[in-house]
């Protein structure tokens, strides 16, 4: 097989056949996968769920994670934020005619260490190979089925009281890219909070906690997700800026930039709504994994104005956190 | 809103919200959809099949459809090849920054015409922009889970003495899309053969046949199909060239540029697998659809080549009917 990826590689022929078995296959096969029919034959599912993602990102290799880790990561994510267990993905690739083998290997390596964390198999694929300049590099889009552990999580489920919880500091998916491309060398050593997520909310359940609606802050940031919620509700949400858990390198890089934490990208990082009375007991099995330990309650379902986000500053004063607006930072995602 | 897309209507932010909502949310919204989840909450599933495509095609309009007709089709008849009515589909979009509105939508509303022919739903989207220069125009990612109306459909089924019969005429999509792209102006009309399949198998599973084997001869063709069928169970399968339904007009285009018909991409038309006593009664349903007059039984799985496809010629000679190889047409799904 050549070094680089040819269009032939694209052409429902034998070139394409022998790319799907030698990388794809290879890797990632299964039962279910192994069979290579057109579409995967499941086994009966009583409480689905179903989400889909496509993945852009620039640079592909970021600290902290790749396009392959965070396809993985951010669909089932998508799952475990509707309390359903991650259980079949589907891989869809587009891929750059030239496109260096080895790289592609590389992430779908990265697609096979990250599936184990949610219980997950690649059940269905497709590779498409185009021209040269007709995209850049490698997309992925990643399509997922999981079973729901719990019913009733949803954003109309929100209520007067609940409070907001962050399951740990915002922010360092969007300021860790920004960097990357940038070229900056950073002090410290600041990574994309990329993970899978169903850890945490399987935690959560089994405990007994039932929070009332979950979100990864992913594009858009915590400003996106709180700005929905109470969107969606017309309740006002009410948060102490000062309670928003953020790492010194990212408040770093935001002010060097004159970005707002809130805004930035997260893809390992959610906002829970919930019971106060849970609050405790939440924050104490978040604080069990990696950056959990800055989990924090930052607000409270309450307020006087309907569909919109307060922000309380320390001196008292207090402004709207708006949703975010403009460019921001394109393929962040 | 402005007349192109921006960059900020992928933001995660307002301008992303907006979009998903004035052009995917009203076309296409349902009840599951509306809901505006993470992941969209189905019903029980009690034999689920799932599958995904990306769609790269290039011209995104062509006679007989366009991305949006075809990644509804691509994906469904997928579902429908196992036996599957495809019920759920999710629509992943990764768009050029200041690709025309307009043409968004026409996309959309296809997507939306075409959904009813196969009882489908979209349940769950994603919508990404990317910097100009980064994405030719638009790709599209359709997943789908569908309910198996029939079970033990499939490659491992096919039988020796099993007939293999088309639905129709091959090679029309590869061969529009062909003349489409240069420019070529052909005196009859060409269409390619974009369309669900669902409602053929529907009927053919009514009528009491079932198939051991169903495949839509997409990229590669008819050739590969066959070969892939062949490969997979180390049986020999034989075709009368003559018998194999190619129009005039596909004829034409292949002669006129050295193209083998059996190679050319298909969108709408299949390949079965089947007992010989329900070949009459199959090929009776089948002309019931457009095109399906053309429906012919081409083969049988006999023969003294394991894992080979022999063309038997209408003079006595006799040919290995191989994979396609090479670059083919790219971009031609």
């Amino acid at each position: 097989m050549k070094k680089t990826i040819t269009l032939a590689q694209g052409n429902g022929g034998a070139e394409n056949h022998a790319l799907i078995k030698e990388i794809f296959w290879r890797h990632l096969g299964n039962e279910i996968l192994d069979r290579g029919e057109d579409a995967a034959v499941l086994e009966a599912l009583e409480r689905p769920a179903f989400t889909t993602d496509s993945f852009t990102i620039s640079p592909l290799f970021f600290p902290g994670g790749d396009i392959g880790k965070l396809s993985v990561c951010g669909t089932c994510n998508d799952l475990a934020m509707m309390g359903a267990q991650p259980r079949y993905l589907s891989l869809s690739v587009v891929i750059e005619e030239g496109f260096e083998l080895r790289m592609l290997e590389k992430i779908v390596r990265s697609i096979k260490k990250e599936l184990p964390h949610n219980d997950a198999l690649i059940v269905s694929g497709d590779t498409k190979v185009v021209p040269r300049g007709t995209v850049d590099g490698l997309f992925i889009t990643t399509s997922g089925i999981g079973e729901r552990r719990c019913e009733g999580i949803g954003i109309s489920q929100i209520q007067p009281g609940d409070a907001i919880v962050v399951s740990r500091d915002i922010g360092r998916h969007g300021a860790a890219i920004f960097a990357a491309r940038e070229g900056m060398e950073l002090e410290s050593a600041l990574e994309s909070d990329c993970a899978s997520l169903w850890p945490q909310v399987a935690s959560l359940l089994e405990a007994g906690i039932k929070p009332h609606a979950l979100r990864d802050a992913t594009r858009g940031g915590l400003a996106a997700v709180l700005n929905e919620w109470a969107e969606a509700n017309n309740l006002c949400i009410e948060v102490e800026e000062e309670e928003i858990p953020v790492s010194n390198e990212v408040r770093g890089i935001c002010e060097l930039l004159g970005f707002e934490p809130a805004f930035l990208a997260n893809e390992g990082t959610f906002v829970l709504a919930l019971d106060p009375a849970d609050v405790p007991l939440a924050l104490e099995i978040l604080e069990a994994f990696p950056g959990g330990e800055e989990a924090m309650r930052i607000g409270e379902v309450k307020g006087d104005y309907p569909g919109k986000v307060v922000l309380n500053s320390p001196w008292g004063t207090r402004r709207f956190l708006d949703w975010p607006t403009g460019e921001l930072l394109p393929r962040i995602c």
